[in-house]
């Protein structure tokens, strides 16, 4: 099987030819594969080994966010035409055997559920076979279902074009708040690896699409399902397809407020074409049959939430509300164990957690759930007359005290958009 | 096993002691259980009997919605003690077995996937044993998960105060735009079934709220996985729980866009209590124990969603156009091969679909999916060159030729909450 | 829907017109269905009521287990034909609502687990809904799987007599063991309810075939996957199909050494016909599509059992040996945490084990595992150095101190034919 | 992550320090663990490299059988004495990657299911990724569970003694036969890979237990729960336990009458011990607690076996003759859509396939299913009015002509010990 695209996971991507970290219809393919042909993809992780395996987080702190996602790619199918729609088989998906760990982290800002009083945190994550645990938070193991978390095809320049124009009226409707809603493209951070004229590299690191949402070519969807044995169906925009993937994790939970477990690894992909199907099966986004074999933790505590703020506002039937409700009581929960704040925060992110939207029209409360897997802890989660007992259960990786002193004086940061309210 | 609850599920509520359609602290219970008990509750359908098994919605557009939902109970709880946290065990839900059938309608601007062009419509549901299927849409059959859609104690004098407060305050933020954002006491509707002082009945009548969303005392949680086999807990606000239960489904979809299969029928209970849980464990809101037993369609068709709505405008990391998106586009999958817009829109609100909240800080997209089981469709209906192939399948029940002329001409009503722009 | 068969749970079977206890081809259909019709049809449990809900274990030595098994039928299916296969859709299988407990019992000799040490046995379990406890086996509750223990076709003349000659056949290979191998055509416990011409009914009463095994009609298949959900394919062997079920389960332990957990109900079937299917797909045994919906207690503990005998002799390649001795670990490590044997024993039969062949060619052991399920205990018996930690479990309904003392002193019974040497 | 033990999975296994074929007490520990530290072991495949990627069947023919299994060891792990329990964790089994194939093959008459119609035959399996499928059997793929088949401990000197004793013994009950019903030791392929003094490796050599069967201390027990996340726990002999482990398979079907997939690879492993966990849980055999994740393939078909042979006989309960009709029924239908015997038996012990010991008590038959997993073919499999449909599934690697001439006339081997009546 041919390895088409290499990287070494320890280097830096800016020497590394075959990675990107925009969205282009123009990046120039680094590879082509036929239909049908089993094929490896190696991916740095999501920073470009931007994080350490150490116990500190300053690095979380000194992370450029503009510079994600290191993606490989694009990948030329042959054969593959606008219009057609693109079948990812996902054979397998593993982190580099010589690189066995992974990371999560905290950046204060970055998420829905962060409050004013979440500290810089870092866990890293051993993997011991297919099995993880974090010395960063102890007293919990689980199996990984290792995933690619960012997969697309391309997109036209109608498209692209389309994508800033949208996203650049969201910032605009809100520009009052002062929040950013949307990455806009930007120069910095923006990377194409390979040698090219030096126009085309201008234009695409000045209009290139930022790689953080989900969108209509697929993009960054962080779905855990997109493990060995999964299908993905994605649009094709441009001829070739010029397929991108990277942003692996080892695992993830539903809902992901923060990082998963990342990742470099080694992807087993195949590709299959069905001509002309934009139009006879009409997808306008990604479609995905999951695996058979599913990370399956039976036993769970599902904690439900309400679209009401912690301030006890009425929100308009909101699951947003509703999953930062019952993700925060799920984290409580956690807290009274032992768990501190920042723990149970990465658990949310990392666990194998299930996260259901279950009802919609029941105003104004959008129920959602989040469940814990209970099988992953060693101590007994159900509700008892006995629980909570506490346990001590180590520390995540904190700031250096010189940096978190810098850190707390410097200036807040613009609000975050989850705050904004409707 | 004692029946605690006896209705009659083809009579008239009104004239049945044991229902209430408003969560109240003042409504006394009209039975009482030991912790410890197993127990039988019966209980009407949502509507009260408003639904024909017939061809022919106009019962539909009839339908007084300020009555729902009419639920069994108070059932009192001996020793429960406010600040206890009730465990329920959901050990059985089944329909009558002289009443195999259930129903779901849609009422044009009821739920966040409605258009203009959708049609008031209805399709019953025949249970043979307990595999379902409707002569509305055909080609379609699945095994139920027949489980109680609200349950929830009495909420204490301030709780429910604190409810109408935010509640109101909701509306009036929102006041100029002319949607109902949520259903504020109504006497409209309004229904203690037992005799009571003229003074109390008004009192609660008044003031008591309605049943339509979660709450942190349970309430409309619509949860599937409330079928047998399933633990709830519950937060108890009055001394004696006071336990009430209704709105049983045959079967449901996550995200439940309009009715699931609506039914009447009889659950099995058994209460226990955690003295004191509500502040040793420090829940707020249900917690969940899904059942062992799950009704798992393992072959899955995850359509996912963006934030950005039909007119192509970027909403802000929005889950619930996320869910639209998606629900829409497994719609509109459906239509393909032939299923009606109300037949596809039905679906999603009984069919055993899994939504699932997957990433929230990946701005300006929610990422959510919806996934359809392909082992309750009798054509294959996966992705593939061959695809789609169209089939008859029936229609759904429609307004009268009447009616609908009527309907059409009526002034449209309020603006859905769900257009409102964040 | 038609209930086309009626029985009366608590009367005598003999007074009871739609049931039999032998495979014959010349009993008479009592009821007609169509192709396509879902239909109920009640049975008595496999005793005809002999098993009383006490705490006595003298009706189970008054037993006559000639009479089994009390079977509803035959059922004729318009249009089917010898040769054709028959789908039997089980669409639901539950116990009468008022009669809502079943029964598992020891007769010493029956099964292979048997030890003279074993003390014949009752436990009544109570049906909570759809979960199930005991009084006589404490500290463990679980779902049931309610199932047809027995289904089949009526076999032809042809295929009767050929039954008839082997198990005959084996009898007298083995004879001069004295152990019965098979259990021969009797008149003592046959039935038909039926009133028949009386040289019919001594025909059927004295060629009859006993209904215990398994059998190319389908027969006492006894597998947990016969539960709502499932298809079964059957053989046609007559004109009509003239099916005939009973033998109803609330569960079932894979293996089932014993009595499952044997009860009195309704099943609800559909049939469909595949023409000339015995000549197409060539089936001439039963082949099941098992439910979607499956039991699946996902925590197990599987204990692997050898072919060599308790006294160490090596047997050649038996799963019956593993199977024993698979079983007998698991039974001695529950009473090493408190359950008697006769309460091990039972829960063998009645709870959701999982029984696995696992590799037949590694001579001179057939590899087999029981696997215990982890969640239907109260207590945690994970392998761990606290464990195992006794607990008072109760006990079964033994016999009377009269008949006890009777029974110890009557003559042996014959060798069990599990005994036989190979 | 220490890899403890390496091997060349290409080389001669006789050059190779650290394998061994037999079990005795005296084999010196090649490496030693700490408990709670996870390692890496390397294997060979149970060949030893004698089966090559390619598309003749010569070298099954070639393949000395007495030198199975090539195994890994023996780990000492630090501090375990005997009497203790071994609780061995699984974190991990994986082919080579430069590896990635594996092998299935039928030697006439080493399994259950032989007939004498049944040809020398080899099958080829490519891994890609976590998917394999087959150029000598089209028309499937599937996840693999890559699992370890052999794992055990080094027994005392007693226990190999009483292993030998009663293997003997069962010969010669046997001899007249002329059936191989044990293997007994043998100097032929005896090997061990490390230096030893020459009485020593003589020793081991002529009295070291034959790795075919699973036995008290684990052994070949050819379980595909055997795969990462599982937990065995073993009982400890010999101070230090001593455990050894090869055999490893991409994948496995229930009963395996053949070869399973074979395959060289690498298993990551941790250690705990219970101490005197022998006398306080009671285990004198393997007990497995598999993993969380299972490979589930939902949708089955499942053959029911009676116990009675091809030519009518009827045998005593037998779950060996009710395997081998269940098995034979499911080839059979396998081969009404086109693959050959030779594939339909290779499919048996090489795809996820279930097999139930059902019943066991049902004179005279014991209830055994056979279930295909029905989405691992390309092809609609279930039974209706349009199947079967014959494709071309290509053909499985057979001996060359010249030798399928030889091995036609050579003077026929001696009955297999499945053959031998009861």
């Amino acid at each position: 099987m041919r390895t088409i695209i290499s990287v070494d996971p320890n280097g830096k991507p800016l020497a590394q030819p075959h990675m990107h970290t925009r969205w282009h219809p123009d990046i120039p393919p680094v590879a082509t594969v036929n239909v049908g042909e089993a094929f490896k993809v190696e991916c740095m992780d999501f920073s470009g080994n931007s994080i350490s395996n150490d116990d500190c987080a300053d690095d979380v702190l000194d992370y450029c966010w503009d510079q994600d996602h290191h993606l490989s790619g694009p990948i030329r199918i042959e054969g593959a035409q606008a219009g057609d729609l693109l079948h990812v088989e996902i054979m397998d998906v593993q982190p580099f055997p010589e690189r066995p760990w992974g990371f999560s982290m905290i950046e204060p800002g970055a998420g829905p559920l962060d409050k004013n009083h979440t500290r810089v945190a870092k866990a890293i994550w051993d993997f011991e076979g297919a099995i993880t645990s974090s010395r960063h938070i102890k007293g919990v193991s689980f199996q990984g279902r290792p995933h690619c978390g960012e997969i697309g095809t391309a997109p036209s320049a109608a498209l692209l074009e389309s994508w800033t124009d949208r996203e650049k009226a969201l910032n605009h409707r809100f520009r009052s708040h002062g929040a950013i809603c949307a990455n806009e493209p930007s120069k910095r951070g923006a990377y194409v690896g390979q040698e090219l004229p030096s126009d085309l590299a201008q234009k695409i690191r000045l209009h290139g699409a930022r790689t953080t949402p989900a969108r209509e070519n697929g993009g960054n969807i962080d779905s855990g399902t997109l493990t060995s044995g999964a299908s993905i169906y994605l649009p094709i925009y441009v001829d070739g397809a010029n397929l991108s993937v990277g942003d692996l994790h080892f695992s993830i939970g539903d809902g992901e407020p923060t990082c998963a477990i990342e990742m470099a690894g080694i992807m087993t992909i195949k590709c299959h074409i069905i001509a002309a199907g934009m139009d006879t099966l009409g997808f306008t986004a990604p479609v995905v049959i999951p695996s058979v074999v599913d990370h399956f933790y039976q036993a769970r505590l599902a904690f439900h939430g309400l679209s009401v703020s912690d301030q006890g506002m009425q929100h308009l039937s909101n699951p947003m509300t509703g999953y930062i409700q019952a993700a925060s009581a799920a984290m409580k929960y956690l807290q009274r164990f032992g768990y501190s704040h920042e723990q149970a925060y990465i658990l949310m992110a990392c666990a194998p957690i299930e996260c259901r939207l279950l009802a919609t029209p029941n105003i104004p409360t959008a129920n959602v759930s989040v469940a814990l897997p209970l099988g992953i802890f060693n101590a007994d989660l159900r509700p008892s007359s006995t629980n909570p007992v506490v346990h001590d259960y180590g520390s995540v990786a904190y700031l250096s005290e010189e940096r978190e002193k810098l850190h707390n004086t410097r200036h807040p940061g613009p609000p975050s958009p989850f705050c904004l309210e409707a």
